[in-house]
């Protein structure tokens, strides 16, 4: 008797959230679980009492192939980070009864830093119940910014979006006569992987972009100014990549720049982005050429479409490791991702430390960013072998087809 | 002895511009032309002697299939309207010259409104000048906004990235267990066709968008908000597309209203963004919830890699069917689509006089807007069969490979 199981997503979308959902699915029934459940809308969810049976849900070979191609979370996500058990045992309390209600014994989060935030408060909280529940992380982030993984599920697919798009972005960029700007927004925050990604549009059939601006590095408006000057001076249509977390050098985000910018949102976020609307603009006024501003958005997290089978594969993999490593004994842990070679790309999963993983932020190292506003080739080395490869999408009627778990919405 | 043959591609690109260029190339070829050019930047290049002898550039069948699946315009394109006739002659002599310098007896020139003025100018100049010079429009645009064709080359690929894209978005935008009002902005100034796209994402695996706002209706922006709050106030997050173009009753476009939107860029053109940015901002303060917006921007007219086989095919057919009318004489024509039938999807291609076709602006019929701000099945029946099939992306390295006119670039 192995036990019950339950699953849950949380945080930021990814493009491949689900194939680490349908690796833990699978990989626990093919070894014995009786039930799987799902949380909706991850930890918080659970805590309200709702959950899934998962075999509800997802009933056919079908049905799973579906799901690796579906992006966002398929069970519903939340952002909620646990308090310390000092602050609200309750909280803890409530969520433990409903796992033994359940008759839980292995715990799966799928999730970035919160995510694994939450495995560690949980299993630290068995240990001390002596409970025999046992808490493992399955992470995912397009941002690539979780410590000791070689990378995470999700930023693969999200790099092989950017790449993608971005060839086709220079391609309409570099069509008139005359000298166009194009600058490209990309996500990251404090971590300039993905911005990164867009150097992989360069190859024989393109000629890539032009600049490329980290926010592990300080920005600066005069010499990005003068070298979009001196570029487009030679009469060339440029395409640049940025992070929308570049700040300058007195620590302010570029879009907070703009005179008239909502840095806040109703709910005292910071908003994020409108640094290339801002430059584009600046570099309209200043240098009298055309100019255009394209931000990917929510697209690079959810172009499922678009996805890396590398990545989808490794998601399931890592998802699939987790339960593994749970119905061997293993709690408080997180699996990771260790590259063991570059060319033939080869990559295991290990089991890691939660403790080691939780609220570490992994940012580009500054030797892979070049002074003349690029980087270099060893991260593209790093990121080449994580866009190969396609799991083309079912498409059904002229669309790529999803899996929804309110089936037939229609 | 058939003569030589040229064509050029003008205005913006599409993700199908190039599979009419195929078309064009391949049929002259077929059909006994000697040389086969292309001008380089549109008509603007032709005057300024830019042109290739495309069996340079397109040597194998892999070209073809590369450049069937190569965005934006592969011979450069122009923003250019030629002069009247009786304002500048010179222009139309320096053209006549260089096409009687190439020994050019076939003109084609792919492009929008525009381009189909200027080949009604052209084969008129002809006319009075005794030229034997054949000029044949082929038409494309990501707009559909022209007369008389059923559709236009380019619609249908980005309406079925717009349909796609808007799945995935949708699925994004639903994962919270709070209302999150995620606004799509999508291309069209005056014609909402493309907006109207984003009704083909729901289906049996997808909630759909909640609302659609055509630039054909006036915008009233209570009745938006009051909509808003009222289906938000049911715990639901929507997703609404917008057309770029909405303006509200006094004609002022939405992103107007903006207290600090630079409507004019440094060239004088007015922008047309923001008017999703705008009303977000507006929901999140006047109604406390979450939003976002989202700008589909230049991704939807280069998304060669989401594009639709029938667009495709369309395309390539246009351009075959030009070459064929003005072999056989025809001139001052442009080529147009006719559907013969809905279910099963049968479409042919006519000829058409360019000057009933060249500076007429098609919208969306008001009949095919309903008063609950969504569009009719009439006009989901109409754009459905566009974007049906696909022409998967050729992938080296991880990413869809282009045909670039500078071999070789890296």
């Amino acid at each position: 008797m192995i036990g019950n199981v339950i699953v849950g997503q949380s945080g930021g979308p990814t493009a491949v959230i689900n194939s680490s959902l349908a690796g833990v699915y699978q990989t626990a029934k093919e070894r014995g679980a009786q039930k799987v459940y799902g949380m909706l809308h991850g930890i918080k969810g659970l805590i309200d009492g709702l959950y899934v049976d998962l075999d509800t849900k997802i009933k056919t070979d079908m049905d799973i192939d579906l799901l690796k191609r579906t992006p966002s979370s398929f069970l519903g996500s939340c952002r909620y980070k646990l308090p310390e058990v000092t602050e609200d045992e309750e909280v803890y309390e409530k969520i433990f009864r409903q796992l033994n209600n359940l008759d839980v014994k292995y715990f799966f989060y799928i999730g970035g830093n919160d995510s694994m935030d939450t495995i560690k408060k949980l299993s630290d909280y068995a240990e001390t119940k002596g409970s025999d529940i046992r808490f493992i992380g399955v992470p995912k982030t397009i941002d690539n910014d979780l410590a000791i993984t070689d990378h995470t599920p999700g930023f693969g697919s999200a790099a092989k979006f950017i790449a993608s798009t971005t060839k086709e972005i220079i391609r309409d960029g570099l069509v008139y006569d005359y000298p166009t700007i194009s600058i490209v927004e990309i996500m990251g925050r404090n971590a300039g992987w993905l911005t990164a990604a867009a150097a992989l549009a360069r190859g024989e059939d393109c000629e890539g972009v032009d600049l490329i601006y980290l926010p592990e590095k300080v920005f600066d408006i005069d010499h990005f100014i003068d070298k979009v000057s001196d570029l487009a001076g030679q009469n060339r249509s440029l395409v640049i990549a940025l992070s929308e977390g570049i700040k300058v050098a007195d620590g302010r985000y570029v879009f907070e720049l703009a005179d008239h910018v909502d840095v806040v949102d109703a709910f005292g976020h910071k908003q994020l982005s409108g640094s290339a609307k801002f430059l584009s603009d600046k570099i309209a006024a200043e240098l009298g050429v055309h100019t255009r501003d394209i931000e990917f958005s929510t697209l690079q997290r959810c172009a499922a479409h678009m996805s890396s089978r590398v990545d989808i594969t490794e998601a399931y993999n890592v998802g699939g490791a987790a339960v593994k490593a749970a119905f061997e004994g293993d709690t408080g842990k997180v699996v990771v991702l260790k590259r063991i070679s570059d060319d033939p790309y080869m990559c295991i999963t290990e089991i890691a430390d939660v403790h080691k993983i939780a609220n570490i932020e992994k940012k580009v190292p500054l030797e892979w960013i070049t002074d003349d506003d690029y980087v270099t080739q060893d991260m593209i080395n790093y990121i080449h072998p994580l866009i190969q490869a396609e799991l083309s999408p079912i498409m059904v009627d002229g669309l790529p087809r999803h899996l929804n778990i309110n089936r037939d919405v229609h």
